[in-house]
């Protein structure tokens, strides 16, 4: 994996920081292994590949977005050669020091997972269209060095949510809580017991108890 | 004057809200007169007229936008019928949550003066129209209920605020603190006092003593 990783404001390296790391995809491989952070992701490919976002299979194509909401799993596998960007921030980035409604209906929701961002297919393909040249538009001014392209880069974000919830495109935490995500839990709960516990070896027996399951489930 | 007065966010009306003033414009007769507040003010204007500013004089022209710096003294004349609209606000409406780059560099120089917004005629036509393009989007969004249009107008201010970032086109205050401006500050002061002081009357002297100047001056 072939990670360039840049901050946004190099006096805040924290949680609030927005990254973009430009992956080498590679036909056939792995891009990243399955693994989930607090933080909001979006990821534009430049080549033929699939997202594995919890239980669901995404594919990617040529000029494709995929939005990963905090705390989702997520996996990337190569069909072709090319790139892809991975864009990764905590919506603190975004909040404003006011508590208006932008604030507390808009960014605060998304911050809390109580709106949650849909995928390309259940939106239209000029809204589609327009957040791909949004999008496309925050990479060329994160690489450009132009004074103030951090500003830039939360206008297009902002634009973003902006179509996305005057269209009514959100999806409420309620419609998708009933998804059934119970073995994805397991190995989150798996995986970070194991990282918690890391280097001492971990067995069946252990992580059966983390997760309480019958270890021959 | 036909002031229709909205606000940006209802639970918020003060300081920290976005106004638009729909003005009528009558040829030949004065759209508002000579004021100033400690918000920022842009006029976009549909109609021919003039705008003093200070002790500048600023042409209009349709489709035309002049930046009114907070504490500039402004005055209107029409010189045709039409509508000029004002959008006034405070720089907080714009604050981010998180000290960034953003915030320290860009939001807090403006709030704090150190950066004033430059006029059309220091910009090339393209950024002009640009800008005019973000400022007549702000006006429709305004007026058109989409939801979170609160959020679309700061997206606009934003943007616009990059490009004249971006362009190095903000003025420092240390450029234009050595503006003659004596004149005004009296100009300033004596209606600082006659507000005050109303309804009680002010003589030539009252105002002489409080403006610190000699009153045949």
């Amino acid at each position: 994996m072939n990670i360039n990783m840049r901050f946004f404001e190099h006096a805040e390296r924290n949680n609030r920081s927005f990254y973009i790391y430009d992956l080498k995809a590679t036909a056939g491989e792995t891009v990243f292994d399955a693994h989930w952070h607090t933080e909001f992701e979006i990821l534009y490919a430049e080549c033929d590949g699939m997202v594995k976002l919890d239980a669901k299979e995404i594919p990617l194509a040529k000029d494709s977005f995929v939005f990963i909401n905090t705390e989702q799993l997520h996996q990337t596998v190569a069909y072709a050669n090319g790139r892809i960007f991975a864009m990764v921030f905590d919506f603190e980035l975004l909040a404003f020091n006011n508590k208006d409604f932008c604030q507390t209906n808009i960014i605060n929701a998304l911050k809390t997972k109580s709106s949650l961002f849909p995928q390309c297919d259940s939106l239209d393909e000029a809204l589609c269209e327009e957040i791909k040249r949004l999008l496309k538009s925050i990479i060329d001014v994160y690489y450009s060095n132009t004074p103030g392209y951090e500003l830039k880069i939360k206008c297009n974000l902002y634009e973003i949510i902006f179509l996305l919830y005057s269209g009514g495109k959100f999806i409420s935490y309620e419609k998708e809580k009933h998804y059934p995500l119970a073995q994805i839990d397991y190995v989150k709960k798996a995986v970070a017991y194991m990282e918690a516990n890391y280097p001492q070896p971990v067995t069946i027996d252990d992580l059966a108890r983390c997760v309480s399951i019958n270890k021959y489930y």
